[in-house]
């Protein structure tokens, strides 16, 4: 790795730290940033809008603050990367869709306008599936091989952090929008508690389901952005006040005394060997963190997709009700498809969906009963190649976007806050993920665990040949 | 009044003195109000089920474990009527349909078990609407004119209190099925908090609108009640562990301190001459014990009942999803249509009610800020006489359950606790009734208010003549 490509893979704390001796400038840093994104971003379609003047001054302004003492903190100066569907002040925000090819926002996303006064530079906004609701391919592709996709929604995010074109980047999660590019990419992404951090100013898919939430490369990186992004807000009525640990602080680098969950029913099935594999290696990693691993059961789990699909598909028809009726040649087929399939739900399927969905978050509540967090596969299988419809199960065929929602989407139906880091590599050369799922408003133990697990394994730190 | 009369309209406490000092047996009460049952309840038709000997073996019993120093608190040997939608062990409950006319439970409902626990005596199960939705007139009638229904659809629960036939009585409340038939009977009534008592064994109407509480003749007897019934249930997820004050303690007897809101828009429209001059009266007189008061606006009112409306149909329709399939006889003509109304509901209208919902709390929880309470009508009209369809408003016609529902419906959207009382009677004999509504989880204050008003009037001590 040449002194310039170093810059490309700083974590946020090790930059700040540059920043801080002199020894490396914001502008040095976004311009080492913006220089690999003309090079790579042909072939990765990351960017929807690349800011690189706003940017650039971005970073002057940070470096001159720097130098003044005039400091905001770990984030300032660190270059991010924001979802499209995060609405930016005077920047358009497409949701990746010709429905808002012209929407220009007059105010930031509550995170957005968080991690700028915290000093972030936004290099550009990046790209997501439609509405975070497509399931086809978004034009971004995987950076470990750009023969597969990036996953999603969030895969504008998870492929720049891979491909090492920002520090760290927002993205949403309604049911693994966030862990599934993390897996995909080898990179880490935690969706926090339903109601810890705003939702304001970020595009619906699913209003009972939408989580919002930082990516980044450890887990040392997304405390730092997850603490900014965290708390409540007005204008969102869903967040709750609830006491804001310092995340950083709970990182403690080990897992003692902690007891770890390992639902061997469900999150268990249909995985591909190397991500069994590399499960069971993570957990034994964790018990020498020093933690306590004990095997769980997930009560009502066969109801657990049809509950979830049951419920974003017409909420998402309910958010796009009007744009649909009055232009719906502009929604990709995929989603136009989704929205149609939505509308045409009964409200009597919706409300039993809801109650099954309580059933199943009591169930989650029991099980969580005695153990400090769950530790499951991140996603059954590695990157769908760009086209690629299902995975091939031999007795039958599993649609790409079920496969990716499956292992994610109980923790949004139970609103708890769930993390995925990279934790190996498969037979066709692509990242596994671990997810390690924990209780209300507990995303410090689950960081706290990522951490541990970072401390003595080096799959965050594997970088892909570009 | 006749010494035996007398015993008919004891308040809790002063049953419990008497119960206490020797100089009344739970058994000589349970009798008196078993007497005056035989008398009248051939006209009011409160009760569905009489528990006769129940009821005796359970006075003696609680006159036997007095005399011991067993002594289970305030509610002990305290006779009480039992909403027939609530669970009672061995006991049929109907829910007052066909659907239900065998349906003997295995186990108490939470708050029929905690209010035994306490010592009360169940005199019997008294009449609701059908499953609480119907809105043709249930059999029970007015106690101040048999002509007149109840309203509903705790009909029974206030037609027996005002009639003088137990000292306490559970209600549920929906749109106003507590509050309702408070004000109609003259009588007092609370629906607590979303999530303070919990729902656990009583039918279901609409799983986010309904609320259960207690029904009595005063705000003391009502915080006695409350005590017992409220707190969190492992039975009911919707249940909430929030601080459980001392209602009794929380009675000062007067209302200094406290800011009054009086919703001037919505809250008034529409309203008989008598109601709004009672209300008006009521205001002033809590003025006097020490309140000030303010007018406050409630946004976004124009939505409130359609709100209202596109939930509760839907959500009754799910839960009776499969009796409807199987036995659609079964039900009355009303509930029927309502029901089939609710089926053929979509998904986007009730997912945009539930969205339009989240806006009507934010702008009620606005509408809080700076008040302690808010007073308004408790029914825009009294109860209407028995197959009464609408109500006569000169240039429009207002459906009786739409009359009913006006101007409770607001504090179901939103879960506040609000009581009624009453304050007064219109020119056709029958009362009329105030509403306070608090803010969440303070059903403390609003007993308060209730009980500073009751100090100052007698409206509470009226008796029908019966």
């Amino acid at each position: 790795m040449s002194g310039s490509d170093a810059l490309h893979y700083l974590d946020i704390t090790e930059a700040g730290k540059r920043f801080r001796d002199g020894s490396l400038s914001p502008v040095t840093l976004t311009e080492a940033l913006l220089e690999r994104i003309d090079a790579l971003d042909g072939q990765l379609q990351v960017f929807v809008t690349l800011l690189r003047e706003e940017a650039l001054s971005g970073a002057k302004a940070a470096e001159e603050a720097l130098r003044k003492g005039d400091d905001l903190g770990p984030l300032h100066g660190i270059p991010l990367g924001i979802k499209d569907l995060y609405d930016t002040k005077g920047v358009r925000t497409t949701s990746c869709s010709k429905v808002r090819a012209d929407y220009v926002p007059a105010e930031d996303a509550t995170s957005v306008a968080k991690l700028s006064a915290a000093g972030g530079i936004t290099l550009g906004k990046v790209a997501t599936h439609e509405f975070a609701f497509g399931f086809d391919a978004p034009p971004a592709r995987n950076p470990w091989n750009s023969a597969h996709t990036p996953s999603g929604s969030s895969g504008g995010s998870g492929s720049g952090l891979g491909a090492g074109f920002f520090l760290g980047a927002t993205g949403s999660d309604t049911g693994g929008s966030i862990r599934a590019p993390a897996a995909a990419n080898g990179i880490s992404g935690i969706k926090p508690t339903y109601g810890r951090v705003s939702k304001h100013g970020v595009a619906v898919l699913s209003w009972t389901l939408d989580h919002v939430g930082p990516m980044a490369r450890s887990a040392r990186d997304l405390a730092l952005l997850l603490q900014v992004m965290a708390g409540p807000d007005a204008k969102d009525a869903t967040t709750i006040d609830a006491p804001l640990p310092d995340y950083s602080a709970a990182l403690t680098g080990g897992a003692s005394g902690l007891r770890l969950g390992v639902p061997k029913n469900y999150f268990f099935d249909d995985l591909i060997p190397e991500v069994e594999e590399a499960t069971g290696r993570a957990i034994e990693v964790l018990g020498e963190a020093g933690a306590k691993v004990v095997e769980v059961t997930i009560p009502d789990s066969e109801h657990l997709l049809e509950t979830f699909f049951s419920i974003v598909v017409p909420e998402a028809a309910a958010y796009h009700t009007r744009s649909f009726q009055e232009t719906p040649e502009a929604f990709g087929d995929d989603v136009r498809e989704l929205l149609q399939q939505g509308n045409i739900v009964f409200a009597t399927t919706y409300i039993n969906a809801m109650r099954a969905r309580n059933v199943i978050r009591n169930g989650f509540r029991k099980a969580f009963d005695g153990i400090d967090a769950m530790i499951t596969p991140g996603l059954p299988v590695t990157a769908p190649r760009v086209g690629q419809k299902s995975y091939d199960w031999g007795s039958w065929q599993e649609p790409v976007f079920r496969a990716h929602a499956r292992l994610n989407c109980p923790f949004n139906l139970c609103g708890l806050p769930a993390a995925t880091v990279p934790c190996g590599f498969a037979g066709d050369g692509l990242p596994v993920g671990l997810q390690i799922a924990g209780k209300p408003f507990d995303e410090a133990t689950v960081l706290r665990i990522a951490d541990a697990f970072q401390q003595r394994s080096d799959w965050h730190l594997r970088r892909p040949a570009l």
